[in-house]
């Protein structure tokens, strides 16, 4: 048996998520599929860093799964893309040893989202950014916000309250606004995310853009350590899963 | 009665084309409804600049139509916009004279012709360009052809055996190749085109880019006024209408 680390991009659109669900159109089980068809059998299987939500994008997901297949691995890539629908890529593919695992051994994850100011939302962004129609975030506001999250802190206030683990403690190392032409750009970088927490971020850095909440909200908000302080999660279409880092 | 020309973009993915047909989704229907929405009757109706295929994307295609309504200019594109579905935009509206019609008024269009050379095509651009696989053409013979087309020339080699027009003569102002990153992107001007002209012509620019013919070929498939002679048309999904252009 050989391990295979492979990174997975995928357009979101019309996926109901990352996660196998009976009966929905979900990447893992288009996978899934793939895998199948080349062992010819039924057990294969991936793992992945994570799950995103449907609509969500990525770029750089990472999946491993194991094969007893004699299959040179720069063969890898193109006898999945062959047999996946053309929403999902994989885009490498490597060999690991035994000890990597896709989810657990992930020490780091990047996530964008992506906000559109065009002033009639281009029809080919429909599904790749959230319009902002007539907002215009101030950037400025939003930078100084964001300060407040970066570092070790308990997320509780920032995730969806349906998430299920108990320690709500991540690190931000980074989070970045910019702007690049129309669009406005959240960049986020941490050890790890709890369920809808980059879109809650987004959301409420956002709202202090355009002026709902104040920078320092953000800050007494995180320390409240309670959902209901947050307003909306972002929509998941302006989401994509840019990559996930490994200690070699 | 006052006449209004609109810029519309639209994504061709889930269209069957522009033109009404029954019981197929067609950009034409989608504006048609919004109009006799916005109107209360069942009459009003769009002219374009022309149809476009089914995949083939417009950042801007041109119609007009005629409104009893006093609904100030600047209201339009907001009013249709509400009303149409996300993959069909108003991008401008203003009042022309009576005299003025989308297709008739034309006097140019300009066409793109998207190929992508990235390795493993991405998933947000499956819809969007051609991907060019394994091949990498020679934009130096591909723009040496090119130069065969420029002008007035009777285009019967290179348009649809289905074209019903029998003027095939047609003047072609500009046709330029150039690299943008990994896409290689055709740029078409002319006063107008025939059906399938511009796939037929980006489908031999290919050929010639690759290998498969040389560029001499390209003038005498023109000369040969034949359709058999001219290879497959290159698919709908790379295709943009860009422009139409009409004298003010």
């Amino acid at each position: 048996m050989k391990r295979i680390k492979s990174t997975v991009a995928y357009d979101g659109t019309n996926f109901a998520g990352y996660q196998s669900q009976p009966g929905l159109r979900t990447v893992q089980a288009e996978i899934d599929k793939a895998l199948r068809k080349i062992h010819k059998e039924d057990t294969v299987f991936s793992v992945a860093s994570g799950r995103t939500d449907a609509g969500v994008h990525a770029w750089g997901q990472v999946i491993h799964f194991d094969t007893p297949l004699g299959l040179p691995i720069d063969r890898w890539k193109t006898a999945l893309n062959v047999l996946l629908p053309k929403d999902v890529r994989i885009v490498d593919a490597v060999f690991v040893n035994d000890d990597f695992h896709a989810r657990y051994s992930a020490v780091g994850k990047t996530y964008q989202f992506k906000w559109s100011a065009s002033e009639v939302q281009s029809p080919f962004e429909r599904n790749y950014a959230v319009h902002l129609e007539k907002w215009r975030p101030d950037i400025e506001r939003m930078r100084e916000a964001a300060q407040y999250l970066i570092g070790t802190h308990d997320f509780t206030s920032y995730c969806s309250s349906k998430t299920a683990t108990s320690n709500k403690v991540r690190t931000v190392r980074k989070l970045e606004l910019e702007q690049n032409g129309e669009d406005l750009i959240m960049t986020i970088e941490g050890d790890g995310f709890l369920y809808n927490m980059v879109r809650t971020i987004a959301g409420m850095l956002f709202a202090v853009g355009i002026g709902w909440n104040e920078p320092l909200d953000i800050k007494e908000i995180l320390e409240a350590r309670d959902r209901k302080r947050a307003g909306k999660t972002a929509a998941a279409h302006g989401l994509y899963l840019m990559n996930v880092t490994y200690n070699d």
